[in-house]
C-alpha cells in the first residue's frame, strides 16, 4: 500500500482533476489519497470568514461564487449516475457553512475555533468530490482519525491516539481511500482543528507512517527539488536521489517542495518519499530515502537559498567570560516566538550572530535590548544590530563529509568573483555550509557556485 | 599620570627588580606601579594552604624557605637605610601568615576565606618590598579600596564603591605609588578576596579606568602579541598595533598576553594599552588602543588558536520548525557552567554544533542528555555527540571587514593543503572567521595560514 | 448628591417600577439612579444564550417574550408623549439582540465575550426604561465609564480610568442621572464586560466613591440586615446600625444583602451606606457607617450562618516543627481557586483545620493530597480529611471588643443545650467569633444564640 | 530490648552518675544507653569555640577548666582499673580539642563544620565515661550510625542509611551499650554534625525504632508531664498517661519535658515513651502510649501555656472575595522562616490572626508589610498589626472530642473571671482548644482553668 498526495494546483482544474483520476487508477497497488483543498480555496475561506466577521456583506457574493466553482465542477469530472447525489453532499456542505458565515456576521466575532471549522470546508469538499471522480474509491473524513492536543496557540498531533485510530479506520484493506489533508480534530473536545498551512503534505506521511506504507508520493507542480532556486538561476536541473537529511536540510533553507514536518515521520519509518509532478507525471522526479548515494563525482547535492535574511549581532566586550549570554539570547528569542535559521558564533559569547527573517528582525532586536538592558546601560554591551536585506545561501550534501576543500572551493570561488561573505557556518555534521551575503548578490553568488560545482570541468 | 603593571616573571629575582625599579624611575610622568605576587609565590601559597589543612607537618619547612626568599631579596635591593624597617614589616607579616598557617594544621580545615587571606600575603608582601626598592614610593594597601561583592562562588567587583575609594585614595597626585595586584576585600564584611588568577592585570585596568590614566602598560616576560603561537610554528612575530576589539579576540583564543577582562575598562575609557617586555625594555611592543590599523597590505593581525578542543553536536530531524532548541541547549549549558567558544549552526535549530574545552564534554553530553531525554527516547533526536581532541584556530582582524575573498584566501589554503575543515564560524562583526580541525592538523593548519597571510608575496 | 441603586426585584413589575420613580423624584438633592436588569432578565439572557448556541431553536419564543415583557412595561410607565420613541429604542436593542442570538444559533458556538455582550442588554433596556419613567432624568451609558481590565478569568475594575471617566461624565451636576449598573466595557479593546453577578451594587458604590457622593442606598426587598436568618428562625428584627466592618463580616457568612465588594468603596471614602426597602419604603432600614454603636446593652450586632460547610483538617505527627505547611495548604487551595471562610489552627502547624463549601471538599482533598503525597506516604502525615454537611456561625459586633465574657456566653449557652462545637476561631480584631457545628444542630443553634443575646432579660 | 536516655542534668555531678550506674544495672532486659554531655558543658564548648575565634586568650583557662573537671570525675566514678585508660581516653579527647581551639585562635575564623566539631566533644567524653562507670557496658560512637544530609542550613537525619548502619552494629545483642546522643555525621563527607539542641533525645529515639524496643524511658529531672505549668501555679501534679497525640500537643505549647520531633519515631513504631526522674527514680513518671484513657471523670488531660506570644492580625476591607490572602500570608512567613503555633481567621480572607512569639514580630510584620505593600497602598489592607506580650493557654485531651460542652466551660470559666479572650482556636481533632490571653491574665487563668477542669467536685 502506498500514499499519494495532491497538492492544491493538482486539484485546481477540472483537466487536473482529470490527472489525477488517471495517475491513481493506474496504481499498481492500494492506496489512500491525500487531497488537499481545490487551488486558492483555503484562502478564500479565510478572505470570507474576515469579510463576515467585519460585518462587510459583499462576502456572500464571494461565498457564492466559491459555491459555485465546487458545484460546476462536479458537474464537469463526476459521471452522471453519482452527480445528484455528489451535488446535493456539496450543496448541504456549502448551506452549513453559509449558515456560519452568517452567524459570524451577525456576531462580528471570529474566534480561532470557528476559523479552523471555516477552513476545514475546502478539504472536506475536495475529498468528497475526488471521491466521487476516482472509480472505485470510498471517502474517509480525516477528522475522524488526525486528532490533535492543544499546544500554547498551536494544535499538535497527539501520535498516541492518532495511529490507533488510523489502524483502526484501515483494518481492511480498501482498493482507494480519498481523506482530506490538513484538517484535524481535537482529541478531547472534537472541534476542528488542523495542521497548519502546508499541513496536508504532513497528513499523508502521517498515515504513511501509521500503515508502514511501502512508499509516499508527493504529487504537486514541479518536478521535484531543483540544484538551486529555478526561479534566480537558470542551468538547474532536478536532484535524482537525496537523502532524508539532505532533503530536510534543502526544504529549511527555502526548497518549498514539501512541508519540512512531512519528512520525519517517514525518516522516522523508514518510508521513501518520491516527488512528482502531476502535469508532468512521467518524469522520475526525486526520490528521498536513507540511501546514501554513491555518485563519486558529486560532493554536493543542491544549493538552498533563503531571500529574505535579517543579521543580527549580540556584541559586548564587558561580557567576556560571562557564561550564559547564548542562554538569555536564544531565552529572549524562543519567548517571543523567532525562527532563527544560522547562528554563528567565532569566539566566545561576547559575539554572537544569528539570521532571522526581516521580518522578524525588529521584534528580535527588541526583546534582546530588553534582556540586555542593564548590561547595554553599563556599557558592558552593545545594543543588538541588525543588518537587513541579505540572503543566506547554502550547500547541502552528505558526501562532503568525505570530501576535503569543498569550503575552500566556496568560499574560493566567492572570493575570486568579488561576493562578500557576511556571516558563515559549517556544524559537524557536515552536511551544508551556509554563508549570508548581500541580497543583491544572491543571483551571482548562486550561478559561480552552481557552476563551479555543478557544471565545471574539473567537478 | 600612567599605570604600569608588573607580572610575576618581571619580579621574580633581583636583576627583574632592579630593572623594574629603573622603569619606573625613568618614567616623565606620574605613575601607579600594580605589581603582582613575587614569581611563583602564589602557587607556592596555596599549596602551603593545602598541605597544613591536611595536617603534613612538612608545610613549615616550605614556609621557611617562602620566607627566608622575601628577606634575601631586600637584603640585596632595598637600599641599606631602609633595610631594617622592611625586614621588620615582612618578618611580622611572615608572623602573621604562619599563625594562620598553624591554625588550619591544627583545625584540618580550609575555608575558601582562608585561603583568600594566606595568597594575599604574596602581593602584600611584593608590593611593600617594591614600594621599598624604588625611590621616592610609596606603597598602598589596594585591600582598602579594591572592593568586591560575592556572587555564586566567585567574587566580582563592586564598581560604584571601588571607584569612589580609589579617588578618594589618590586625590592627592603623588609622583610613584605602589600597590598589590589580584587582592580585595569583601564590600560588606572587609574579608580578604582576590579578582582572580591573572587579576594583577584587571588591578591595574581598574585604577586606570577610575583614574582616567593616560595609558596602561602591561610589563610582562614576551614582547607582545605575536601573529601565532610560537611555541607551535616559527617565523612569527610582534604584532605592533591591535585595536581593543582585535585584542580581545586574539586572548579569547589562547593568548595569554593580558588576562581578557583587563581589556574592557580600559576600552570603555578608550585608555591606550601597551604591551612591553621587562627583559627587553626597549623593544616597541603592542600597541591596543581604539585605532584600526591602516596597514593596507595586511586584511588580518594575527591568529589563534586552541589547542584543546571538543565539538559537540545537538541534531535532530524531528525537531524541525521546534522554536526554542537553542534555548534548551545553552540553558543547559550555562546552568552547568560550561563555556562555549565557538557556535556553528548552518540550517534550523534541529542541528547546532559547538566547541567546548576537552576536559567539560562529558560534562556537557551528559546535561544535553537529560535535557533532551523525552526528544531523545522518542527518536526525534540523537544523543549529543561529541568529537574529541580537535583544535580551533581563529584568524582576527578588523581590516577583514573591508576586504573581499578573505574566506576564500582561508579555505582555499586549507583545502589546497588537504586540511579537513570540520566546522566553521564568521560572525557580522567581520573581526575573526573560526574553523575547527583535527588536532593533529593544528600545526600544519598555523603554518600554511601563517604563510598565506603573513608572509607570501602576493599578500 | 447621592446615589440610590434598584435591584432586580424593586424593578421587576409595572407597580414596582412607579414606586422607584415615587421613591426617586421625592429626593431632595441631586441623584445618581442605578438600575438592574428587570427581575429574572439576567437569567434568561444566559439562558436564551444556552440554548441558541445549542442549536436549539425554541430560543426564538422565548426571545419573544422577553421583547415583549419590555414593550409592555413601557406601554404602562411612560408617559404617552415619550412612550413612541422609547419603543423604537427598545425595539432597536431587542433587534441587535436578535441578531446576535440568530449568530450564535447559526455557529454553535458561545464564547464569554459574546455571552458579556448579550447579558449586557438587561441593564441597557432597563436604564432606558427607567431614564424615560422618571421626570427629568437622562440616561447614561455605564459602558462609556466603567472601565476594566482582564484578571485571568474575570474582569476588575481599572480604578484609575474609571474614576477619571466618571468625573468627566458627571462634570455638569445633573438633577436625574438614571445609569445600568453591572455592565462595564474593557479598557483596551472596547469590548463589553461586566462586574460579576451581584454588580450592580458595586457600580453604584464605585459612582458614589467617585463622586464624593454624600450617601448610598441600596434599595432591595427586605427591610435591612437581620439579626438572624429569618428563613432558619423566628424572632428575627432589623438591625438598625452597623459598621462597614461587621456589613462586611455579616455579609461574608452568608446576609446576602449587599453584594460584599460594595462595602469597601463606600468604606473607603466614608459615604454611610443606608439599605432600604422598596415594598416597603418608609421603614428605616439599617444604616451602616464608621459610628460605632454605643447601645451598651447589645454586646453583638447580629448571627450569621452559612448553610454549607466542610471542615477539611491537615495534621500529621511527623510534621511538628516544619515550617512552610500552611504555606503549602494555602499555596494548593489557592492554585485551585479555593475560598476558605474559617482557619483553625490550635497549635503547631501539625494540625489546621479550615472550612470550605461542600462543593469544593472534593478538589481541596484532592490538591491537598497531592500537595503532602510524599508526606502521606511516608506516614508523616495523614489523608486531608473532610467532614461534610456542617454549618458555620458567627456572632458579629464591634462592642465584642470592649465586653468580657462574651465568648463564655456563647459557647457556655451551645453547651447547656449539648450543641457540639466542633471547630472555632476568633480573630484578634475580636469583631466575630465563629464556630461549626452540625448541619442538624444549626436551626437549634441559632434559636439559643439568638435568645441567648437578644432576647433574654439578663443580656 | 529498651532505650534508657539520661540528660544533662542526669549526668550532672559524681552523685547523679552513680545513680544512672544504679538504674541501667538494675534493668532486666538489655538495654542501650544514651547520654548528653555533663550539664552545661555543651554551651561552655560554644562558648570556647567563640572566645577563642575572637582572638580572646582567656579561652585557655576556661577550657582548662572544662578538661579538669571531666578528669576530676572519673577520679570518683571509675573504679580504680579502669581508671588509667579512661584518664588517658579523655586526656587525648581534650588534647585533640585544644588544638583545635588553638587553630581556631590563630585563624580568628569559625565555620559551623568547626563548631559541630568542637561541640561534639561533650557527648564523645560523657559517653566514653559513663561506659566506663557501668559495669559490662561498653561504647559505642554514635557519629558511626546516625548519618545526615544537608538542608539548608541544617543537617536532618538520612533514615535510610541511619537505620541501615544500626541494625549493622547492633546485630549482636549485647547487654549494656552507650552512646552519646545529639552527634552525627555527614552521609557524604563524614564531616562531624549534630540533631540539634536536645537531640539527644532524638538519638535515643531513632535507637528505639530502627531497633523496635519494647519501650523508649527518657530520663529527666523532673516527674513527668504536669496538668500545668508547676512555675506557674500550685496544685499542679504528674499526668500518668497520654496518648502520642497529646503528648505532642503539650510539647508544642512549651511543655519543655521532651524534645518535640522524639514523639514520631515512637508514635510511628508504637513504642511506648516513659518519662522518668533520675533523682526521684521510684514515682511512676508519665507514660505515653497510642491507648486512649478511658478515665471518664477526665474531659481533659492537660493544661499548656506559652508565656510569649504575640498575635499579627492581617486585616483588609478590600480584600473581599479575594484569594489567595493567605497563600501570600504564609508564604511570606515560611520563607522568613517564621513559627506560627495558632491561626485564627474567623470569616473570609480578609481577618486573619496568628500567633507566634514576640521576637519574632517585627520580622513578621516586615514581611507581611512588604509581600502586601501594593494593597496597603491603596487602602485595600492595613498595615500588619502586632499585638505583644500576649500568652497562649491550650486544654488538651483526646477525650473531648466526645465530651460536649468543653468550649462553654472553658470560656464560662473565663468569662465568670473576667479573663479577656482576645483569639481563640479549636480544630476538627477536637484534641485541644487555645486560646490568646493578656500575659498578665495568664497565672490567673490557668488557676480558674485548672481549678475547673481538675479539681472541682462538679467534674
Amino acid at each position: 500500500m502506498k500514499v499519494l498526495k495532491f497538492g492544491g494546483t493538482s486539484v485546481g482544474s477540472i483537466e487536473s482533476i482529470l490527472e489525477v483520476k488517471k495517475i491513481v487508477e493506474s496504481q499498481q497497488e492500494s492506496v489512500i489519497v491525500v487531497v488537499s483543498a481545490f487551488k486558492q480555496v483555503t484562502d478564500q475561506l479565510y478572505h470570507l470568514a474576515q469579510l463576515a466577521s467585519q460585518g462587510d456583506a459583499t462576502y456572500q457574493h464571494e461565498f457564492q461564487e466559491l459555491s459555485q466553482r465546487h458545484i460546476s465542477i462536479i458537474e464537469h469530472v463526476v459521471e452522471p449516475e453519482k452527480r445528484t447525489s455528489q451535488t446535493t453532499k456539496i450543496t448541504q456542505m456549502m448551506e452549513e457553512l453559509s449558515n456560519i458565515l452568517r452567524g459570524i456576521f451577525l456576531i462580528h466575532d471570529l474566534t480561532p475555533k470557528i476559523t479552523d471549522t471555516i477552513t476545514s470546508y475546502g478539504e472536506r469538499a475536495s475529498a468528497s468530490i475526488i471521491g466521487a471522480v476516482i472509480d472505485e474509491a470510498i471517502t474517509f473524513d480525516s477528522r475522524q482519525f488526525i486528532k490533535t492536543v492543544p499546544q500554547f496557540t498551536k494544535h499538535i498531533v497527539d501520535f498516541e491516539t492518532t495511529n490507533a485510530l488510523i489502524r483502526e479506520h484501515f483494518r481492511h484493506e480498501l482498493p482507494i481511500v480519498v481523506c482530506g489533508g490538513f484538517i484535524s480534530t481535537d482529541k478531547k473536545t472534537g472541534n476542528v482543528t488542523n495542521l497548519g498551512r502546508g499541513g496536508s503534505d504532513y497528513t499523508a506521511a502521517i498515515l504513511a507512517a501509521a500503515l508502514n506504507a511501502s512508499s509516499l508520493e508527493i504529487w504537486t507542480d514541479v518536478d521535484g527539488f531543483m540544484t538551486a532556486d529555478p526561479r534566480i538561476i537558470d542551468n538547474t536541473y532536478v536532484i535524482e536521489k537525496l537523502t532524508f537529511t539532505e532533503a530536510m536540510e534543502l526544504c529549511n533553507f527555502g526548497a518549498k517542495v514539501i512541508y519540512p514536518p512531512t519528512i520525519y515521520p517517514a525518516y522516522h519509518k523508514n518510508i521513501p518519499i518520491r516527488i512528482k509532478n502531476t502535469f508532468n507525471p512521467t518524469a522520475p522526479g526525486t526520490y528521498i530515502s536513507c540511501e546514501k548515494s554513491n555518485d563519486v563525482g558529486k560532493s554536493i547535492k543542491g544549493i538552498s537559498s533563503i531571500n529574505d535574511t535579517c543579521l543580527i549581532t549580540v556584541q559586548g566586550l564587558g561580557m567576556v567570560g560571562v557564561i550564559g549570554v547564548n542562554y538569555r539570547i536564544f531565552k529572549a528569542l524562543a519567548k517571543a516566538g523567532i525562527s532563527v535559521f544560522l547562528v554563528s558564533q567565532a569566539s566566545s559569547e561576547n559575539n554572537t550572530s544569528f539570521a532571522v527573517k526581516n521580518s522578524d528582525a525588529e521584534l528580535a532586536v527588541k526583546v534582546l535590548d530588553i534582556e540586555f538592558e542593564k548590561e547595554i546601560e553599563q556599557g558592558e554591551m552593545n545594543h543588538a544590530l541588525a543588518e537587513k536585506d541579505l540572503a543566506t545561501v547554502a550547500i547541502v550534501g552528505e558526501n562532503m563529509k568525505r570530501t576535503p576543500g569543498i569550503a575552500g572551493k566556496l568560499f574560493g570561488t566567492l572570493g575570486r568573483n568579488g561576493i562578500n561573505v557576511i556571516a558563515c557556518a559549517q556544524g559537524a555534521s557536515e552536511t551544508n555550509i551556509s554563508f549570508v551575503t548581500d541580497h543583491k548578490s544572491l543571483r551571482k553568488a548562486l550561478n559561480v557556485i552552481h557552476d563551479s560545482f555543478f557544471l565545471s570541468d574539473y567537478q
